[in-house]
Formats: C-alpha cells, structure tokens, sequence
C-alpha cells in the first residue's frame, strides 16, 4: 500500500533507484505457460533507452534483463517474476552538488519532506529510471495481449506548439517508429525534431502530447463505479514521471460540445453493433464497448535545465542552481513505450479481473 | 476487486441502483471519536440534489440520509459506517419503453455485454444517482479535513464555448454558490446559464468543466510511482459519470510550454518553503508540497437528449430513439459537489496512509 | 483496510452493531445472473438464530432479510448485494449496568483502549451479533456452490470433555441437524445436551468443538505462499467470535506421527488421480488435491456467565460482576452455519480466484 | 492477489524457486530512517540454515543478502527494500529422477493440476527454500520491533511423543538456542534429539509442535471482525509449509474447559489493567490486551521419506518411490525462526495500521 504496486490481478510491484545497485519488478499473477522472449523484452528497454538520437540524452543505459524467478524451461510457472537491470553507468559524483539543493519542480523537497531522507543520486527512487521496470512488465503484458491480437501504440502528437492534428483512427501507426520523435507523420516530426533541437541549445526543455491506440479489445472489459476502464488508464498514466493531463475520447473537447454531436450512435451490422464515430473513445459507463481506445497525456516540459534558477537549499538558504548534468531535452519520444507498457499492463488486468465476473 | 471500492485505509463501498430500494455507502476506516453531524451530510446532498434551479432536471430527489452502523451517542466508534439514502420517486415505468434498447453514449450495451443482464431502469448502478453515496462519503471525509483546516472547493470554469479565464489563485472561492452554475464570477455565469437554457430550449446537451482548489494540505501527502497523489486523483474523477479528461497545475498547456517558463522556483521565507509559480498544482514527484492543489475535469454532454438518434436494441435491430424522461441539460454545476466530494475522500485516505510511514 | 472485509474477488464487508438499527453486509465481485432465493437466506438465519432450543439463550432473533441493492428479477446482476436485517429486540436498558465495566475475556476493554470510545450495548461491534451478516454472505457463496455441486457441512466434534470419535470420512451428514447440539450421532449428542443443561444451571459456559467437511471440490484451488487454502481458512475461522484454534486433515495429532504413516499414498484409477489415507485433509501445498477437506475449530467458553467474577471498571477500580442478561452456555451448536458460512465465502472466492490462473 | 504478498501497510513479497537463480523479497511500506543491520539479517538467515547439526539436513545453504533497493548509506528511504540469496548449492540432476513422479504429500501434482506445468526441481516455488525470503524480511520487522521493545521468541515445545509441558509463562526464553533442537529445556531437548536421531536413521520423519511468545506489545493492536490479531496470525503460521494446526492461548484446550475457570479476571495494578490469567493468549476480541501473546503451531513430518511408498506418475502409472536426496528428520528446529519471521511481519504490519485509527 505504499505506492509501489499497480494492478489487481496482474500484480506489478516495482523497485530500485537511479543509482542504487538494481532498477526491477516482481510480476504476481502473470498466467502459467506463457513463452518469455526474452529478446522481445529487451528490445522494448531498448525503444526506452536514453541516447538513440541526437534529440535524446546522451546517457547511455544498455540494459540486460536478468529473470531471477517464474520462469521454468522458458515458459512462466504461474509463480511470481522477478526480473531485474543492473544500474551501470552510474557516475554518482555527477550528484554530489545537488546533496544540499532542492531543485526547482523535481520531487527532491517532497520526498525530503516525506521520508526525512532521500538518495539524491539522481533522483532516487524518484528518478524517471524507474520506469526500466515498467517497460519490462508492460513487455511482458504485451506477450500475453499478442495471445489475443490485442494492439497497443503510443505516438507523440504534440512537441510544444508543434501539433498533429490527424484524427487518432486516421493514423498510419506503421509509421511511429520511422523518425527519432515517434510521430507517424513525417512533416510534423522534422518540425517536432527542429525544436526539440533548438530547445536543446538553449538549455532549455519543452513539454509535449502523447497519444496512444488500442486495438481489438474485447467488449465488456473495465469495472463499473471507481474501477472504470479509463479511470484506471488514467491513474496508469498520471503516475508516469511528467505526466500532468489525460483524456480519452474527444476528452477536453467534449467540454464544449452538445450532446447531439458527441454522443456516438449505435448500428448493427453482421451480427456485430459498432459506434458510427468514437467521442467516447472505446469506453462506455467505464466498460470497453469494442471500438479502438484512444487516449492522450500531457508531459510537461523536463524540469532539468540548464539555465540559472533561483531555489533553495536544504539548510533554507534562497540559491541560484544551473544544471550541468545530462537530460534529455523532451521527454515525450522516450514516454512513448512507457506510455504503451501501462497501458498494456493495465489491460491484462482488467482481462484476468473480467475471468471472475460470470460463473 | 468489482471496483466498488475506492480508498486504500479511508476505503468506500458504494452499492444500490437508480430504482432499488436505497443508494448507500460503507465506509471502512473511518477514524473514531469524531462527531457526525447529519445536517452538514444532508447539506451535501442538497448541492448535489436535482431540481435546484431552471438549469437542472426537475425530477426531485428529496433525500434523507438513515446511519445504520458505526455511530453511538452520535461519536464514529470506529466500525464502519453504513448510511443510506431510500429510493423515492422511482417512476420505473418511464423506463419500460427502454428495456430491450441500447442508448447512445450510455452503459446500457457495455453492461449487458459484460454481465448478461442489466436493470433498465434508469440506467441501474451506472446512473449518476450512485454518486448520492459518493457525495455521503466525501461529506464525512470533509469533516475529517475540518479538523486540519483544509479546504476543497470546486467550480464551473466552463460551459459549451463559455469559459472562466481567471487563473485559479485569483478565485474569489466565497463566489461558487452565488449562482445556479456554480461559477464564481457572476459575469461569466450568467453566459452559462443562458447557454444551458438554450441549450434545453433545443432538448440538446452541453459539456463543461469543472476546476478545484485544495487548500491548507500538508507537505508529503501522496505516494510514490503509482499511487502519486494526482494518479490517485485522476483516478477519482475519471471515475465520476461523463467525465473525460484530468489535468493538474499547468496540465495540457504544459506541453507547449518550456521548462525554463514551467519549472515552479523554490524561495524560502520565515522558514517555510514555497514556490513562486505553481504550474505543479502543488505536487511534485507525485507528493504535496505545500502549495493549493488545482486541477481540472472535463465533462462531456450528458448522454439522454430530446432530438432523435440513431441506435440499436438487444436484438440487433437498427433503430431511432428519441428520449422523453427529466434529465440535466448540463451536468457540470451539479458535478461540483461530486468533485469535491471525490477529492476529499482521496485526500482523506492519503492523511491516514502518511501516519504509516515513519515510525 | 480496517478489518471489516474478507475475501479478493468474493469480497464482503460486514457493518453494524449489537443494538444498532440493523447488521449487514456488502458482496461486491458475485457473479452476475444467479437466482438468488430470499428463502433459503432466511433458511441459513433460522439454522444461526437463537432460542432454537432448551440449549440455546431465549434471547429472540426474528431475522428478515432486506436486499438493498444487486437484484433484479431475482437475478444478481454484477453490481454490489447490500443485505441487511434491522435490530429488533434490542433491550439496551439491559446493557446499562455494564457502560463503566470491562466485563472480563470480553473485548470491553480493548475495544475502549483501541478507539477510545465504545458501544458497550450488547458488545457493539464486537458481538456474536454480526455474524448474521456473514450467515447471509455464506447463503449466497452456497448457492454459487450449489451450481457447482460443492457441498459444506459442518458439525459439533466435541463440548466439554464429550467427544465425537468417528473419523470425519465415516460420518453421516444427513444426521447433523437431527439433534438439537448439531452432532451426527445421536448418543454422543445427548451426552453433549446433558453436560450443556448442567452446565446451564450451574450460571457456566462450555467450550466446543466445530469440525466441518467439504466435499466434491475442484483440484488446484488455493494460492501458493501466503494464500494457501488452508491459511486462509484458518483466518477465516479464527475470525469467528470465540474461535482458539484451527486444525486440517491430521493436525495437531500429525506432531506426534511419522512421515511413514502420515504421508497420503498417491493412488491412479479410470483416469483420476486419489490419495488412499487423507491426512492432508484434502490440501497438499497450500491447494486442493480434490479430496474432502476436513478441518476443525476449536472455541472457547462463552465469556459471559451468571457466576461472579473479578474485573475493573473503567476507572481502574477492581469490582466483581455478575451477568444476568440472556447468554448461550454453549457456542458450537450455534456455530455451526457461521463455520459452513466462512468456509462457503472462503471457497468462492478461491474459485474465482482460480479463473485468473491461465490464459 | 495470486499469493505472494502477506501484509497491508508492512506489505511483502516473496518470489524465487529452490533451483532458479535467486530467492527473494520485496518489502514495501518499511518506514524510513531505518539503520539496516547486514550482520543481523544475516545471522537470523544462519539460524534458519541446514547443516547446522546433527539432527538437520546436511545440504548446505550458506547465505549471503545482496540489498538491491531501498538503503541509502546504510539507512532505508521508504522506498521499497528488495533483498535477495543466490542459490548456489543446487545440485538439479538430483531431481531429474522426479521430473514425471507425484511425490506423496508433496505439493507436485497440485501445482501441476493448477498450472500445467511445474518446476521439479527441488520442489520449485513449493520448496522450503522460500522461506529464506520470509526470514529476511522477518529480521527487517524484528529491526524495526525492537526500537519497540517487542520481542518474540519461538521454541519446539513437541517432538513426536516428547513434550514440553511446562506453562509457557514459566518457560525460560534464554534457553532456547542453548540445544540444537532449540526446546529450552535441556532434559526434553535431549529427549527430542534422541527421538530425530532415531527417526532419521530409519529414514523416516517425525512431526513437532513450535510455541511463540511475544512480549511487550502495547493494547489496541490487531483489527476487528476478519482481520483480528490471532486470524492473522493464524493464516501467517498456516502459509508455512508443513503447518497443520494453530492455537492461540487455551486453544483446543478450552474446548474442553467452562467458562467460569477459562475466564480471565481482569486487575488493575499501578493504574494499568492486568488479567490475572492469561488462557486468551493476550487477546481480545481480536485485539491485544497487554498480556504476552503464546501460540502454538502443529508441523506434520517432513513429506521426503527414504522409505518406499506408493504413488502415481504424472501419466497416471501406478508406482513405488524412495527419496534418496537430503532431507529433514523434522522441521521443527529450523521452522524456530520462520514463526518468528511471520510472527515479527504480522506484528510490525499492525502497528502501521493503529497509526491510522484515530486522527
């Protein structure tokens, strides 16, 4: 109940700091009999990966999973997970001057004020390094939801002011991977890719909008009253570093429209009933109605930068703090998996949890 | 784990359905020795109550709350609490017509779909009369917040294409219920007003937003990774009936903002700690920092409009329904107290879960 | 997190008190679509109710039953049961003399200590009284079993120094509610009568023994480690007012065995796996292995009784005390359906639970 | 939910098979400012180790904690602590012979039946071996006791037909670890070790009673209905393997007892509130009263036996068996510090949760 698990019945428990010894995750009810491709897994560390372009930070973390528990001949035993990433290029000495410094909007303070100690190596438990074990988990819920053919995709569709304006069902989502930002459209991504560029010179960091797909789900998945499917989605989604908005469906949109034009008519065809558009973004009454889910998360800019900032030590003194670590410019390219990886994990539970509902 | 339970140490259980017998709440870990007072529950439930004005349904809901357990000599013992509120004016033959029809934009598919069967009536446990046990609860969770001096007040800072462009601390808070819509500056509300009496002139609806401020919250409430405290929050509101959209602090303009505009400086004065900005909403790293907590939910049109749509029935059939009962034509004011409510239940739970963490 | 809920998926939350207006229980996660007989909850109650004969308090419990929520025509449909019954024959002026007393091995004076506060009518939460709400909580996880032809029984073993000898696989069930104390043979149970009636006059309680069998279960119900079949129904029993101890399959006599005679021989025939002994009591693991389960409770006297005892008040003033109010001399016979209740709650939910396993 | 996590607040998880890897634990909610003693946790893991004399098995386990999370300069953060063991001493060809063999009252064909397949080796997730992760994060709660002054002591107090009869308030603690089967009376230890010596020599196994003491925990801990003290006590000592049986205080012993005698009379003394008996075992209504708590748990023989049985192959074949890998005579002296572990988990997670029942 301290915050560090996520899921009901696919059950992930995360641990590790920035620069402890191991960043991992322990995976309680992942189903038995399920082949663990391990290479699948590190290829999503990869897409993850700080320093794989010019735009991203230029730290460079070359993960190698290492499956402690679970697995038997390659195969999961129904027994929980435990999969683990050694912390390597660690450079602790790069934090030494911020051991007495509360810098401006990143979680020394709080944690500081919370705990009465934090690791201020690089952020500590609060580092955004955390999220390795994230994208291990959500690898392997994406393992179990290709069991299903059941798609999840995250793009970026916004870097500052640079904006794709692409309705979500109208996106080539072949095409994300095929630039540096992940967004599937080539001319919006060369502008999207000039900032973040322009930004990095600077020193400065800038925020953006990352919007993700998910296909083929089932009808009737999601709990009903506080457990709803895109409640759950958001809690997933606000708790990833930098987050600070969701919305599904026409989301804030939908706050200035009418009801005669948001409200997505029901037919019937083959047997099958479908929506003739999707305003409400797959979910109806908190339950997934069979239409793609589409839905979105707004990072804030990075809080490290390298321009002077006033703020305070921990002794109280009011200082001038100018960061000269590694950081990445934009967050949003690498959000991306991370974005996929919670959105997956949340959907298996929501799976396993719609087991139980009939006898 | 069927998701009709929010809270983790201040734990609600809602259950009932719109024409049942009662609406109610359990509500586990309530603390003991605290004083119940009736009347401020019974308030609550005035603000949320139908029929407060032209803009709202006129069907009545004269509620009375009945404390079945955990009270004696009107003192919380400790045991949970159980309060209900009866079903009065049911009408469930209003509802008959809508027996073997899927409505637009509402549960009554995803419902069947999941569980094979559904009341009808009203839309049965996915109608916004669940919220009456949501409103109970956050009442009780309200005089708990009494005790420290915190304070949550929402408002409509949008209606239609009408929106309130005050930033959130210049809020004259003592304005909210100056007016039927619920905003605080009385210019603007009555622009809202008259949209919403267009809008039902026309048997159409309109969507809005609602915005909150929490004030007076401690230093280091929330928890870290997953359950973050605006994770937690968004989850909350995400979990209210047509709600779409969350955000917190500078929440989607955030990402076309830059770090260097966006990070919130530290400044220390008479030995506390603040921020110069609050593009935060007064958290960090997922914990309190001291600072008035604002965020913002976004809300779609209410689904049940006067104007013909095109659906399908259980059967299959292509079919057009056009709705005849009460209904709201905007949803937003009445979805303040919810707001509220919600949040102080969330913040409740965060106060107790923080006595846990040192020793 | 307050202790008023049992179960993951099956999951109740019991509510009220002795004297309250009424005792009740939530059921959120049963499955949608079950028939669900108001008769043979009332049926349960009437097993559980007092003044069912010479042996019993006089003390009249008229139960009837109120579902607030969850049905419709009859069938659950997913969505939270509320079930309660009011408090009728409250009597508090009988409670009077005990506001300032801790009355001794009754939780008087660690409920005062815990809350600060207590309802000392009748014990308040702490009274036998709330078991009604898991009698009905256990009539509706039967019905569930019923579907699955799962059958519970349970019976007195022991009261006193009377005891029932015959190995649980030779017992006949059909006798269990043929005598008043609820023991399947007739001679053991009127010695068992005997000694409670002496008991009786004498202002003195009695302790028991409640064994319980289920048959026809599923292999492979039961989480490994912590959640083992077994331990959870041990904290289900224990959970039970007055309940000591809990033993499986051989138990306690299995410290004074050896692994040669007390290991259960595997056994193959048409296809099926058996063991040719059951010292396991049906569980091997921590999960069933699909042979009876057989366990049993052991309870303590009831704590009131009409013979002065020293205590303190609660000014610190040592007192003597002597009950006169209504009280059982005896708990098993009564205890009966609350085992059969738990044990139903409990084996439902690893049912559900079950479903979750694999793909 | 799928097992391998006990605890609310003080919340564990376990993971790890006998021949994989690692074993290991996660500890989320440990509170923060911890100095974690290396040295301690390491000598409570020795305690639990085989090979330690002449009445254990002689596999060796020699252990070695590698902290991956959680400490900061020796200190924890409030982050989650994960601590592992490598398995070095596995020996898996041992086990080949076993791979198509149900072991009697062994956990092999209930694990197979629930999730198609299983880890052979060693009995994987089902082996013993997991305990080491519960005797870490056991030393980890004992830390954390003893700022409280809490302490828990465990002893054999049965072997087979040896008893200890001694009352356990006259039992000398100090004693306990002065003989290898750890029973504080050397008269009856050495009678126990005669009894394992000759048991093992035929092969076979022989079962055993460990009691626990726990001294100077405050009034008030444990929560009412289900989640009381001695239930959750109860389900931690049934989820080790090879417990059978639980009682708290008089246990089954107050089946055959009346009230009048089994009734502990309350005094008050120096302004705090004693019994003058303790056949409760320190509580009440399922919270503490002050009293030192005394428990028992009831450990069947070790299932591997060198002796042959019959059993039945995983294609259903009738067949005979006789282990011949290392093995425990009886279990007792080593499952010494494992009750101990639950014991300090249990009570550590409930003082957490007292913090949070009065404002």
């Amino acid at each position: 109940m301290a915050g560090n698990t996520f899921g009901v019945l696919f059950k992930i428990t995360t641990f590790g700091e920035s620069h402890g010894p191991a960043i991992g995750v322990v995976i309680d009810g992942c189903p038995s009999g399920l082949i663990l491709d391990r290479d699948f897994i590190n290829a999503e560390l990869q897409r993850r990966k700080p320093g794989q372009s010019s735009i991203t930070t230029s730290r460079v973390e070359d993960e190698d999973i290492e499956i402690l528990s679970g697995v038997f001949e390659n195969k999961t035993t129904g027994a929980p997970l435990c999969i683990i990433v050694r912390n390597k290029d660690q450079r602790s000495q790069d934090y030494e001057h911020l051991k007495n410094v509360f810098r401006p909007s990143h979680a020394d303070y709080t944690y500081q004020a919370k705990y009465g100690i934090r690791d201020y190596r690089g952020g500590g438990r609060s580092s955004a390094r955390e999220t390795v074990a994230r994208v291990i988990a959500g690898a392997v819920a994406k393992i179990i939801l290709q069991h299903k053919s059941i798609t999840i995709n995250a793009y970026v569709s916004q870097v500052g002011n640079v904006m794709l304006n692409t309705p979500p069902e109208e996106i080539d989502l072949t095409l994300i991977e095929s630039n540096s930002v992940r967004c599937p459209e080539s001319m919006v991504a060369q502008e999207m890719i000039k900032l973040i560029e322009k930004t990095a010179e600077k020193g400065d960091s800038v925020g953006g909008v990352v919007s993700c797909m998910i296909k083929n789900l089932p009808v009737g998945l999601g709990e009903p009253v506080f457990d709803k499917f895109h409640a759950e989605l958001a809690k997933a989604m606000l708790s990833i570093n930098a987050c600070k908005g969701f919305e599904i469906g026409s989301g804030f949109a939908s706050a200035s429209s009418f009801g005669s034009k948001n409200n997505d008519a029901f037919y019937s065809e083959n047997n099958s009933i479908y929506t003739s558009t999707n305003n409400s973004g797959g979910v109806q009454g908190g339950i997934t109605n069979g239409e793609a889910i589409n839905f979105s998360c707004a990072f804030k800019p990075v809080s490290t930068i390298r321009i002077e900032q006033s703020t305070v030590s921990d002794s109280g003194e009011n200082i001038k703090l100018k960061a000269s670590g590694r950081h990445d410019p934009c967050v949003v390219p690498r959000a991306v998996p991370i974005v996929e990886a919670m959105a997956a994990i949340a959907v298996v539970d929501f799976i396993l949890r719609q087991k139980a509902v009939q006898l």
